[in-house]
């Protein structure tokens, strides 16, 4: 499965092609759509008022609601563009953006606009590719959900996903809601804390917790192609996450060993483990204990305040403010970009092992190809 | 540069390939031995008393001392093992191992002795390839340092590597130690520490830090291919870490943006970040800071103490003590691990971009060769 | 360079995302739309009468005609569909069309309707991606040609592009031609023979030779990457090539070793091939001659007449007349694809290459930015 | 499946390593010697004298005869080497050989001694990889066969291996000879031809042929990941190889379409073609008839003639006579090469594709573990 993401923030278009999807596979656009739109901008006083519309039009690889198997592409047209704030920034950088090293890589030829290709707005077509891999992943057994851990400098925490097993309450709260967290009060807390931010021209960053539960065991490739290797991967390329850790993560080295090793079960005839500070995964391959994974977003750095700079042209010291329509916490609508990053490198992973989709033994005779759409 | 490790802990050998160096490295191949002793088992009452000479032989791409810009190769034989140890594993698999996944991933023809293709001792040839990678990388002006800065339960935390520069003292601690630490009274401690979890028969984690100097501005990708993609997907390679940050990393997720965005500011007429929360990397590509990046790494899972597990041909619970020897902390001889994991990321960036090393222009004129043996 | 190509026959879209080209490169769309024409259909009276109008649009990676640095992303609509002329092929495959294997690889769900992924359609996106790359290669100092080297079974033959240096004579012939051919009257006679093939519902194919001036010596890779390896790794990717071979190619196994090796001379201080019996490489390396290369095309498989053919949906055989409107010789329109191929496996070699384009070093200081957009 | 090809000439091992195969597949290691030794020179009048056991040692990734899932290393030694013999070639590059453009793309540090890396000494490594591949293919039910179809100037021909179906009596006649052609009197003809050569201090080449029976219908990927991509990527890395070609190949384009399009017909309930002048291959995707390759081998650059060459290191022209023991023609000896080419890529394809091997559910229950290596 190979995905590739293009697009800038104020070109004409952003958008993806996926190569490596099985063909017959059907997609829901409804639900697509409805799971783009949580990552969607200007949907609630806690996002940017920049709207899209964020609508794909798909271009090929699908007919009749099903892929053909030749590659997906995906594009979503940039209608609602403000280019002139951004002429500035050539040569003034924005502190915590990637501006000032896209110039010394690309030199002026950089499209700032936006951040170009560095935009957050670039995870549209990731969701688009990774909303596909969730309806696939879910066909084969695999549930992902994700949601706000923690938030901002004082700490408020949802409640956890459950580590060990689906917890169809915890699901049930998540799946149709705005804004993500599992307990109502601390996703009203976020909320505020966020509001707070906005209104002192600030930001706040936070973690996001993803759980896939479902993964059969044995899945993955030991050294560099292990499930860490993969979520990680990927996850890193979603502007903002500067740190991924699976299970018990960071807190794994503050145990002891007696403490961190999870203890093998028989549970009705399968192996289980009695806890999950592995995250699902040991050795790179899955355990078939749900996989954890926690992304560490920081602050929005385009914030409203008067920032140190330096200008470019003149190379003296100077001082900027980030004019345009920024989110005062990137974290809401990362959580589906989360989901999206998990779900690309588990489907890739089921695929690439060969035990998912069930293939027909192909020997050249007729009767061995897939049955006419008629009859599905 | 693509690299490939090879081996299984008690196989006839464990190695490396590595394709697409440069012709003309040299490579000091004493300095090489004392970066793999630094991670060699057996050297102190803190490790695991299994030695291994780990001399790699390099059966090719080397002659008189310099790449010859053909593969290079290199192996290390297993002398010194005892399968015996291990073979009840095949039945009843190890709390925190791989040797429940690799089982279903496998079946019963993984070689399960040692952890097989899973240990630790496949990161020997890992130390290979990236040893080479940190003699290249200094002569591009590059210089990466480790230390622990984190042990165990209680936290006993070493000094921080200095982020916004090179501090000679610091690493002048670290150069020749052999528990690297820059704060000899928190490396006594942590010493201290692991002989008391080897005395509970348990094991302690810990927390590596990684830092890369003189990495210039503008290096590495947008999205999947950016600077933090490229080492996690090396470092979550290491066994036991389980978790990869960058600059503040989780810690960002705690701050305001108005606190976590790196100020430019000019310095003798270059650009550099008054703080460097961003570890060195924004939008996937260097920034010219220091490259800072944190690794958690659990406890060793092999411990002296009975533990709960499953017996697989049964089908049934029972209990497991495991045999062996094994280091009651991974953390020391992690840290250069460490360091060749952040080495093989950033030199396949700098070459991969074109900008190292200098190519003399090539136009069919002989005058284009580069200088003979003799004259270097 | 990572180039994916995306789109079916009658899907809404074809286009192709491009990913590693350096920023700053100019592109002349105009001369891009006439390359892109010299493929596009129904444009004289040896193609098929089936009208595209083959104009890109570039979505993103483009600005003020220089590349960004990010991906470029371009499509071509799908304006002049007539699906209903496909329906039955569903059940009864084309002779000498993917129809069967792709109905075996992908069931019912392939999009059969004008041999969808597989359609010669698709090279209009190679082309797009190849055009980019022909014009780069020129500042590199690098051009390609082609033309009809042989055709039909009568093999009426062009005269050769000179295998040892540039001739602006043949090079004048090529530049501006609808019928790429050196020599006026074999290219008359091909016509002919291919309006003679029409009115007998038949086709003919013919054999590519393509030549690129200018490569600089050293480029290239040992083994599985080189030169050769990756031209015929595209170029295989044509619909209709069946066979690819460089320099003497399979007259090479008709020679002796004495009259196939190519002697080496000094010529003005550089070292030249006497004859080029190796078509420009050794090793899979570039010798610094020119690139020789050619390939056959085999008669296009869609015909006029009854062929014989089985109905997959009751494994009976049946007999097959194909509707739609084809082309009676693909090779023609196949000359610039040839090109394409050549020129994108060219640019990726010398860009890994690391030789070009120049680099600035980075320090970090911000001298080493490139020259404002302004002063270029 | 990930193969690397590390080694040289005269280094102290050649070697490939080899990751992605399936764990619990049966080796055959005196089998896989036979197919060596089939490679290996100074075995009869007509190859080179020297004399290399060509024994692979096994380093990891076989188990008590099966492989474990981890990657497989396997090295040869380098007993047999006369350095001396190279010591002026790095002056003076050889006619037809990789010296020149590898002393340009390496400088002087290319190991010139016997070719360095670009020696054909490299193909025993790939015949490792290819005759693991070849016994693995065999157990789905896919066999692989070539012979020398024609040689020299003269074009000596073999009878042509049947396109339509196996022929036991020709398989019979290649199996076990030293001399691999089907006719014995071409076979008598083209030895004594051979032999001529060297006794003008010349060399000869030839076209191999290659045909797998048995591969399914429906392998393989559009565009350029087709099987002739994936072959041709491999064949084209095999020292000599000038050109492939597949079917018909070179002769399609002198063929109409009403006569190369390969009629269906059913036959026994499975589709079949009339003709195969496809080769088994249409759209990049295996049509399940046999798939059919021919490979271009020049003759020798190494021959015992003074030839005109070049002093690198003064500038001139000069006169080489080139010592040292060689092959007059490399074709016998070439192929099993080719069959190993075949072998990986078709492999490599059956495996991608995921209907081989089959895959047992996976669902992290223990039943679902293959059975124990006692049981097998």
């Amino acid at each position: 499965m190979k995905v590739q993401i293009f697009g800038e923030s104020h070109a004409s278009a952003i958008g993806c092609s996926i190569d490596g999807l099985p063909a017959g596979l059907p997609i829901d656009l409804d639900r697509l759509q409805r799971f783009l739109d949580r990552r969607a901008p200007g949907r609630s006083a806690t996002a940017t008022t920049r709207r899209e519309a964020d609508a794909p039009e798909f271009l090929c690889g699908l007919l009749n609601g099903h892929t053909t198997g030749a590659p997906i592409a995906a594009i979503i047209r940039n209608s609602n563009t403000r280019s002139a704030d951004y002429a500035g920034l050539r040569r003034v950088p924005r502190p915590g953006h990637a501006d000032y090293p896209a110039r010394v890589r690309f030199g002026n030829w950089h499209d700032v606009a936006g951040g170009g290709h560095f935009s957050g707005r670039l995870t549209a077509p990731l969701c688009i590719a990774g909303g596909i891999a969730l309806q696939e992943l879910e066909r084969a057994g695999v549930t992902i959900a994700a949601h706000i851990a923690e938030l901002g400098p004082e700490r408020i925490s949802d409640e956890p996903l459950d580590a060990l097993d689906m917890n169809s309450a915890q699901l049930a709260a998540l799946a149709s809601h705005g804004f993500p967290t599992i307990d109502e009060q601390a996703g009203a807390a976020m909320r505020e804390r966020i509001l707070r931010a906005k209104g002192d021209r600030d930001s706040v960053g936070g973690i996001i917790e993803c759980i896939a539960y479902g993964m059969p065991a044995g899945i993955g490739d030991p050294m560099f192609d292990g499930i860490e290797n993969r979520i990680a991967r990927i996850a890193f390329g979603i502007p903002a996450v500067k740190g991924v850790e699976f299970g018990a993560g960071f807190e794994a080295a503050r145990k002891a060993g007696s403490e961190n090793n999870d203890p093998f079960r028989m549970e009705d005839g399968r192996v289980r483990c009695a806890t999950n500070n592995a995250g699902g995964i040991l050795g790179g391959l899955t355990t078939g204990m749900p996989i954890v994974c926690r992304l560490s977003v920081k602050p929005t750095p385009s914030i409203g305040r008067a920032q140190e700079s330096v200008d470019l042209d003149t190379g003296s010291d100077t001082e900027l403010t980030v004019g345009g329509r920024h989110d005062p916490a990137i974290v809401p609508r990362a959580v589906p970009v989360a989901e999206a990053a998990c779900a690309l490198a588990l489907l890739d992973a089921l695929l690439e092992d060969g035990c998912y989709p069930p293939v027909p033994p192909r020997t050249g005779d007729i009767g061995t190809t897939r049955p006419t759409a008629d009859e599905n």
